[in-house]
Protein backbone atom coordinates (compact mmCIF):
# COMPACT_ATOMS: atom_id res chain seq x y z
CA UNK A 1 0.00 0.00 0.00
CA UNK A 2 1.41 3.45 -0.80
CA UNK A 3 3.17 5.52 2.26
CA UNK A 4 2.64 9.02 3.02
CA UNK A 5 4.24 11.82 5.00
CA UNK A 6 1.22 14.46 5.88
CA UNK A 7 2.52 17.83 8.25
CA UNK A 8 0.45 19.62 10.30
CA UNK A 9 1.16 23.27 11.45
CA UNK A 10 0.22 25.08 14.59
CA UNK A 11 0.56 22.41 17.62
CA UNK A 12 2.27 24.53 19.12
CA UNK A 13 3.61 23.25 23.00
CA UNK A 14 2.07 19.67 21.74
CA UNK A 15 2.82 17.55 24.70
CA UNK A 16 4.03 13.93 24.54
CA UNK A 17 0.22 13.13 26.01
CA UNK A 18 -1.65 15.38 23.70
CA UNK A 19 0.04 13.85 20.69
CA UNK A 20 -0.92 10.21 21.86
CA UNK A 21 -4.37 11.67 21.79
CA UNK A 22 -4.33 12.83 18.45
CA UNK A 23 -2.71 9.94 16.89
CA UNK A 24 -5.16 7.42 19.07
CA UNK A 25 -8.28 9.61 17.75
CA UNK A 26 -6.85 8.26 14.08
CA UNK A 27 -5.69 5.14 15.30
CA UNK A 28 -10.24 4.67 16.48
CA UNK A 29 -11.64 5.49 12.86
CA UNK A 30 -8.69 5.15 10.14
CA UNK A 31 -9.88 1.45 8.82
CA UNK A 32 -12.99 3.47 7.83
CA UNK A 33 -10.83 4.67 5.08
CA UNK A 34 -8.38 1.53 4.93
CA UNK A 35 -5.47 4.43 6.58
CA UNK A 36 -2.49 2.76 8.82
CA UNK A 37 -0.85 5.53 11.14
CA UNK A 38 2.77 4.23 12.05
CA UNK A 39 4.34 6.92 13.49
CA UNK A 40 4.32 10.97 14.38
CA UNK A 41 6.76 13.16 15.66
CA UNK A 42 6.26 16.51 17.19
CA UNK A 43 7.78 20.40 17.35
CA UNK A 44 5.94 21.96 20.51
CA UNK A 45 8.30 25.06 19.57
CA UNK A 46 7.67 25.62 15.94
CA UNK A 47 4.11 23.37 16.07
CA UNK A 48 4.87 21.28 13.44
CA UNK A 49 3.48 17.59 13.48
CA UNK A 50 4.52 14.99 10.75
CA UNK A 51 2.69 11.36 10.43
CA UNK A 52 3.79 8.47 8.87
CA UNK A 53 1.06 5.95 7.20
CA UNK A 54 -0.11 3.45 4.85
CA UNK A 55 -3.09 4.62 2.88
CA UNK A 56 -5.10 3.65 -0.45
CA UNK A 57 -4.47 7.47 -1.04
CA UNK A 58 -4.08 10.85 0.14
CA UNK A 59 -7.75 11.54 0.29
CA UNK A 60 -7.97 8.86 3.08
CA UNK A 61 -5.40 10.27 5.21
CA UNK A 62 -7.03 13.94 5.23
CA UNK A 63 -10.48 11.94 5.35
CA UNK A 64 -9.42 10.42 8.78
CA UNK A 65 -7.16 13.43 10.04
CA UNK A 66 -9.56 15.54 9.39
CA UNK A 67 -12.64 13.71 11.28
CA UNK A 68 -9.70 13.43 14.23
CA UNK A 69 -10.01 17.25 14.88
CA UNK A 70 -6.72 18.33 13.03
CA UNK A 71 -7.00 18.90 9.44
CA UNK A 72 -4.19 18.77 7.26
CA UNK A 73 -4.06 19.61 3.37
CA UNK A 74 -0.63 18.52 3.30
CA UNK A 75 -0.60 14.91 2.43
CA UNK A 76 2.25 14.24 0.12
CA UNK A 77 2.95 10.27 -1.23
CA UNK A 78 6.82 8.99 -0.17
CA UNK A 79 7.10 6.10 -2.57
CA UNK A 80 11.00 6.59 -2.02
CA UNK A 81 12.46 5.38 1.59
CA UNK A 82 15.81 4.52 2.59
CA UNK B 1 20.52 11.72 22.38
CA UNK B 2 17.60 14.21 20.59
CA UNK B 3 15.89 13.37 17.46
CA UNK B 4 15.78 15.70 14.77
CA UNK B 5 13.14 15.79 11.35
CA UNK B 6 14.67 17.86 8.51
CA UNK B 7 13.51 18.48 5.45
CA UNK B 8 14.44 19.00 1.75
CA UNK B 9 13.33 20.70 -1.14
CA UNK B 10 13.66 21.09 -5.12
CA UNK B 11 14.39 17.38 -5.20
CA UNK B 12 12.27 16.47 -8.28
CA UNK B 13 12.23 13.21 -9.30
CA UNK B 14 14.34 11.50 -6.96
CA UNK B 15 14.85 7.82 -7.54
CA UNK B 16 15.45 5.11 -5.06
CA UNK B 17 18.73 4.96 -5.92
CA UNK B 18 19.59 8.70 -5.72
CA UNK B 19 17.95 8.88 -2.68
CA UNK B 20 19.78 5.81 -1.04
CA UNK B 21 23.23 7.50 -2.38
CA UNK B 22 22.49 10.68 -0.63
CA UNK B 23 22.02 8.91 2.60
CA UNK B 24 24.98 6.87 1.72
CA UNK B 25 27.07 10.15 1.67
CA UNK B 26 25.36 11.31 5.08
CA UNK B 27 26.41 8.29 6.67
CA UNK B 28 29.57 8.22 5.41
CA UNK B 29 30.64 11.39 7.29
CA UNK B 30 27.98 12.11 10.12
CA UNK B 31 30.20 10.51 12.71
CA UNK B 32 32.75 13.52 12.51
CA UNK B 33 29.56 15.34 14.43
CA UNK B 34 27.83 12.82 16.07
CA UNK B 35 24.99 12.36 13.88
CA UNK B 36 22.71 8.65 13.38
CA UNK B 37 20.80 9.44 10.14
CA UNK B 38 17.96 6.98 10.15
CA UNK B 39 15.53 6.83 7.77
CA UNK B 40 14.50 8.57 4.84
CA UNK B 41 11.51 9.61 2.96
CA UNK B 42 10.97 11.20 -0.53
CA UNK B 43 8.46 12.35 -2.81
CA UNK B 44 9.71 12.70 -6.31
CA UNK B 45 6.46 15.18 -7.65
CA UNK B 46 6.65 17.66 -4.88
CA UNK B 47 10.82 17.67 -4.02
CA UNK B 48 10.24 16.87 -0.85
CA UNK B 49 12.43 14.53 1.52
CA UNK B 50 12.39 14.25 5.43
CA UNK B 51 15.05 12.50 7.00
CA UNK B 52 14.63 11.75 10.74
CA UNK B 53 18.18 11.68 12.68
CA UNK B 54 19.41 11.47 16.10
CA UNK B 55 22.21 14.41 16.80
CA UNK B 56 23.89 16.27 19.57
CA UNK B 57 22.04 18.88 18.08
CA UNK B 58 20.53 20.93 14.54
CA UNK B 59 23.48 22.38 13.54
CA UNK B 60 25.29 18.94 13.85
CA UNK B 61 22.62 17.53 11.05
CA UNK B 62 22.85 20.73 8.72
CA UNK B 63 26.82 20.26 8.92
CA UNK B 64 26.99 17.34 7.33
CA UNK B 65 23.63 17.69 5.01
CA UNK B 66 25.79 20.74 3.90
CA UNK B 67 28.93 18.65 3.93
CA UNK B 68 27.43 15.16 2.01
CA UNK B 69 26.28 18.05 -0.88
CA UNK B 70 22.44 18.44 0.05
CA UNK B 71 22.42 21.15 2.41
CA UNK B 72 19.04 21.93 4.20
CA UNK B 73 17.97 25.21 6.64
CA UNK B 74 15.33 23.08 8.29
CA UNK B 75 16.19 20.70 11.22
CA UNK B 76 13.36 20.70 13.40
CA UNK B 77 13.55 18.80 17.03
CA UNK B 78 11.41 16.36 17.48
CA UNK B 79 11.01 15.69 21.37
CA UNK B 80 7.86 14.43 20.83
CA UNK B 81 7.06 10.87 19.21
CA UNK B 82 4.64 8.29 19.00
Amino acid sequence: MPKFMDVHHGMHGITPEALKEAHQADLDIQDDEGVDFQRAWGDPESGMVWCISEAPNAEAVQKIHERAGHPTSEVYPVPVEV
